[in-house]
């Protein structure tokens, strides 16, 4: 396969992503500034990154069906509430994401806090009522997802890094933040992917270190875009990790070193993938496309 | 049954249930003042009304299993993550709860926010995580738990809440507020505790019904003892409501008014009750209990 299969494969499912996305809170019932307030961050764009990497791990195994697209868009709502609990003026206090006002900027921040957690809820929700796999998997998958998103995972992660805010890191350090910061929820929609398809324990195994190297190859490259990204495909200045005083891959390890760095994980990530089957090269190119990502 | 035995019930539940809480926060991997923030927060006291209400649901098919406190304490994370949320300064923005420091007064906003949803994911975590019932029950568990936590149930009542302050509220949005508040995550209780014993289905949808009864007893006396409550036994100052600008219960319909209602719904939960066994005397009597309260 190629990165064009790759692109026409992620084009044509986020098609798909998308228009449900809004649906899923669009038939709940509740007070409507709430829901609007929820509907807001989901239609803010963004890549999709972690429902197509679902997707993606999903076909390594089968061809993808209606109700994945359940299960992705589950893992798109966990990313975004931590979006927007991550963007509070407490937090990380960003007014911008993809050019877009952040969800307290124009909800207030109690209902920014009450939209991410509604999202969080909501997903644990999707998954418990897919109907095309065995609750033998969607327990496994809420268990995964609990873990991901929690204390030992991205929420974790979020703590270390605002603890990490204004001191110098060492690399260990920074690997810890990113891993579970932005780690755990990719591992987890990869992990999902394969339970989804029903894939084998020892190819889940095999994808979940495939996962975690690609986690890095993500942040790192994100660290790299944040100096030498363009501002218009970003959504955001160039230069604000730096203005905040964050510990990064370049400022620890020179540019030159953080771009070596990405070469050497996203081998590695390779040398995870099971097998050799068509569906390998799919996650395979996915490595180069977050590597070489322009935004 | 009478109150002794219920009393009884609950003092030996509940003293279960104060230990274990800590542990499952102890044994987790993550950063030490993330841990910290959740932990102070889970033993800050309380009643643990949720979870005695489960095992006493669970008591009504069933005695009680070790397990059964997993999940007994999982509702009780939920109930304190939403603590920690609404105290926040941008929602109802209290300094002290239950006689001690709220937890953004001693961790800051940031780790409040974050500890109120590492403790929301936890919850999903120990639901998924039992091993002495069906996963067919558990995915049911964690879809009755999304929907009381979420949009449609808590986390929307807390938006209506909000947006309902400074205004007088018509009877039927104040029971809307209170249904979803404080209703939802009382029913998921009982609900729950009805999955764990096995129940019948038309008994889950008799305890669901008993279950929004209970949930108003339980906030018309909240709002009867906020006017005529002891502070020493409240942990918080009578009339604080009322300085705040909140329709309540005896605002809308006089004190004597709300005493009236308060008996009118307990005897309407206790007519949901199924058969006349034994258990449904201790929930019976639960509804008495929360009805003569004093704190």
């Amino acid at each position: 396969m190629t990165l064009t299969e790759l692109k026409q494969f992620m084009d044509t499912h986020k098609k798909e992503i998308d228009v449900r996305m809004p649906d899923y809170i669009e038939t709940m019932k509740g007070p409507q500034t709430l829901k609007e307030a929820m509907t807001y961050s989901i239609q803010a764009g963004g890549k999709r990154v972690r429902p197509l990497l679902m997707l993606a791990a999903v076909s390594a195994f089968r061809s993808v069906e209606e109700q994945d697209y359940q299960a992705a868009c589950s893992v798109e709502m966990v990313h975004t509430y931590s979006l927007i609990h991550d963007d509070l003026p407490a937090m990380d206090d960003d007014d911008y994401r993809r050019g877009m006002l952040t969800n307290h900027k124009v909800y207030g921040e109690a209902f920014a806090v009450l939209a991410g957690d509604g999202l969080l809820s909501k997903a644990f929700e999707m998954i418990s009522t897919l109907t095309h796999i065995s609750n033998d998997r969607k327990v496994r998958m809420v268990m995964e997802l609990a873990q991901s998103s929690g204390l030992e995972g991205m929420t974790g992660g979020q703590a270390s890094d605002l603890e990490g805010e204004n001191k110098t890191l060492e690399l260990k350090d920074l690997e810890y933040i990113h891993d579970h910061k932005t780690g755990a929820l990719l591992t987890y929609a990869v992990t999902a992917g394969a339970l989804l398809g029903d894939a084998p324990e020892e190819d889940i195994k095999k994808l979940k270190q495939f996962s975690r190297e690609l986690g890095l190859v993500f942040q790192i490259k994100d660290d790299i875009l944040d100096i030498e990204g363009d501002e218009n495909e970003m959504g955001k200045a160039p230069g604000s990790d730096e203005g905040r005083n964050k510990s990064t891959y370049p400022s620890l390890l020179t540019m030159s070193g953080a771009k070596e760095k990405l070469v050497f994980h996203a081998e590695k990530a390779k040398s995870f993938l099971p097998g050799s089957s068509s569906y390998t090269s799919l996650l395979k190119d996915f490595v180069d496309y977050v590597a070489e990502r322009a935004h």
